[in-house]
C-alpha cells in the first residue's frame, strides 16, 4: 500500500481559480487570468476524474520539496518555453513574479530556453518579455 | 501495378469546402470555418499537385474501413491534441460533434491527450472545451 | 470534496510490472518488457510521490469508461506514434495485441498517424511494424 | 569570471530592427514587423549577453556561404514550417519575398513541409498562404 | 476534375527498395538500407492504401519542379534535422551524397538546423556527421 | 563579406572535449563520453563558424550569473527531458552529478518533466534513471 499524504481537496483545486483582485493589474494579465479561470470551471464541471486528478497532481508537483518552490517554478518556466506553450509561459511567469524573481534571473532562464530550443523559441520569448513587462508594471 | 480505387475528384475536394449554413452556428465556429474555406481556396488555386493530393489523401484516411469513421475521428482528435494544433483540434471536434459523440466521450479523449502529452496540453484543452461548448450551443 | 473512487494500491501498480511468462515470446518483446520492468522498479523505489501518482493515473486513464478499453488503447497508440516515442508505441502495440486488434485495424491507426504526423513518422512505423510481427509470431 | 571574447557588433544587431518604410505595406505585414521590432528592443535592452550573441549568430547563419542566401532562407522557411512557428514562417516568407522567390517555388517549399510534417502543418500553411498574398499585394 | 500526371506505378515504388550493391559500402550505411528495405516490404505487403499513396506522394515531392532536386533534398535534410529524426536524416544525407553536395554545403545545412532547432539538435548532428563520413568513405 | 568579431576561444572549446579519466567510470558513461568526444572533433574539424560559435555560446549559457551553475544545469536537464533528447539528458545528468545534486533533487526534476511533458517522457525517464545509477556507481 502506497501512502498518499496529499489529500485531493477543495483547497488544492481552489488554487486553480485563484487570481489577484489587484486593481492595478494590466489588461493583458487580467484577460489571461479570466479566460483561464472561466475555462477551468467549464472543464472541471464535467467531472472527468483523470483531468481533475492530473490538475491536482500538477499543483503538488510545484510544492516545496527537496527543491524550493522558486527552483521548481523556474523549471516549469524553462520547460514551457522549449515546448513553446505561450499560456504555460505566462502562467509560470506570473508565479515567478509572485516569488520575486529579478528580471536578470528571468532573462537567464530565457537564455537557456533559447539556446536549448533554438531561434524557434524567439517569438515566444518576445511574448514572454511583453508579459513580464506587464507583470512588472501591474505591480507598481 | 497498385490498384487505386479512390478517384481524385471534385466530390472529394468539395468536402474541404463543406460547411453548414446553419443559422444558429456560433460566431466562433463560423469564423473558423470561413477562414479555413477561404484559405483552402487560395492554396488549392495555386495548383501544387503534392498539396492537392495530400489533402485528398487526408480525406480518404478518415473514411470507413476496418475502423469506423467515429473511431478514426477520435484518433484524429487525440493526435491533434498531443501535437497541440488548435485548428486541427477544432476541425476534429466539429466532426466528432456531427458524429454525435457525447461530452463524456469527448472528455475521455481529452484525458488521454493530457496524460500522454502532459500539462502542456492544458491550454489547448481549454480552447477545445470552449469550442465544444460552442458546438453544443450552435446545435440547439 | 472530490470523490476519489480509484484507490492507489498495489494491484494498480502491479500492472506496471505485469508481463507474460509465455515461453514463445520473442526476444525483442521479452527484452523490451524486461528493461521496462527493471527500470520501473528503480524509479518507483525512489519514492517520488508525483511520479508514483502520475503512473497510477496513467493506468486509470486507459480503464473502461464512456469509451472502451480497446478504443482508449488505440488512442494511446496513435498519440504515441505522432509524438514519435518508440517505447510508448511498443507498449500500446502490446496492449492492442492482447485486445485482439486485427492487423488491418492496426495499420489503419498507422495510416492516421502517418497522415497527421507526416513522413517523419515512417521510421517509427517501420519499428512498429517489426514489433507487431514479433507480437503476432510470439502468440502462435 | 567568464571570458567574453565576442564583441556584440552593432551592424549585425541593427539588422534585427530593419524594416521597410514602404507605404504600400499591408496592415498584416506592418503589424507583424512593428511588434517584432518593439519587443526585440525590450529584450536586447536587458543586456543578456547570451540572447544578444544568439541573435547575432542567427543573422550570420543566413549569410552567403557555400550555400546562397536564397537557399538558406528556403531552409529557414521549411524548418519553421515543420516546427510550426507562425512568426518564424512570416519572417522567412518576408525574406523570400525580398529575394524574389516565385509563388511556385514557395508552394514547393510548402509541399515539402506538409509531406514531412504531416497534415498538422496545414493550418500553418493557411496562415503562410495568407501572409504570402499580403506580401505580393503590398509590393504592387 | 484534377489532372493527375503522376501514375502510381511499380517504378515509383521500386525507388523505395532501391539500394546500391556497391561492395565498398560501409557497414553502417548497408545496415540502415537493409533494415529500411526489409521493413518497407513488410509494411507495403499489408496493402494499406493510405500508406502506399503517402509513400508514393513522398517520392513525387522530391522530384524536379520549380525547385531543383538538390534544393528539395536539402529542404528534406534540414526539416529532418530540426524534427530530430535520425533515420530521416540518414536517408536525406544519402540522397545529398548521391547528388554530390560538398561537405561544406552539408555543414551549412547542419548550421541552419542547429540555430533554428537549438542545441537539442547537437546529438543528432553528431550521428549525422558520423553517417556523412561513412558515406564519404564508402564512395572512395 | 561577413564580419566575424567573435574569436573562437580555445579555452571554451576545450571544455567540449573534457572528460574524466576516472578508472571506476562505468562502461555506459564512458561509451557516451567517448562517442561524444570523437564526433565533436569530427564536427569542429570542419571549421563551420556558426557551429563553433553556437557550441561556444552553449558553454557560456551555463556559466555562473544571476542564477547559479547548479540552477542552470537543472534548467538544462528539465528542458532536455521535456524535449526528449536522451543524449542531452545524459550530458546534464553528468553535470548534475559533478555538482553533487542528491537523488531526491534529481527525481523532483524528473517529476516536473513528466508532469509538464506527459507520460511520453516516461521511457526517457527510465533511461535517465539507469544513467543516474551508473553515475552514482561510478563514483563510489
Amino acid at each position: 500500500m502506497i501512502s498518499v499524504p496529499w489529500v485531493v481537496n477543495d483547497e488544492c483545486l481552489s488554487l486553480l481559480f485563484l487570481r489577484s483582485n489587484n486593481d492595478t493589474m494590466s489588461e493583458l494579465v487580467k484577460e489571461f487570468n479570466d479566460y483561464r479561470t472561466r475555462m477551468n470551471q467549464v472543464i472541471l464541471g464535467k467531472d472527468n476524474l483523470v483531468m481533475k486528478r492530473l490538475w491536482n497532481l500538477d499543483t503538488n508537483t510545484y510544492a516545496e520539496g527537496a527543491l524550493s518552490v522558486k527552483t521548481k517554478e523556474m523549471l516549469g518556466l524553462v520547460a514551457s518555453m522549449v515546448l513553446r506553450c505561450d499560456d504555460c509561459i505566462k502562467y509560470h511567469l506570473g508565479k515567478c513574479h509572485e516569488l520575486k524573481l529579478t528580471t536578470e534571473e528571468v532573462y537567464e532562464i530565457f537564455a537557456v530556453a533559447n539556446i536549448v530550443g533554438g531561434t524557434i523559441v524567439i517569438p515566444h520569448t518576445r511574448r514572454a518579455a511583453e508579459y513580464w513587462e506587464e507583470l512588472l508594471n501591474s505591480a507598481q
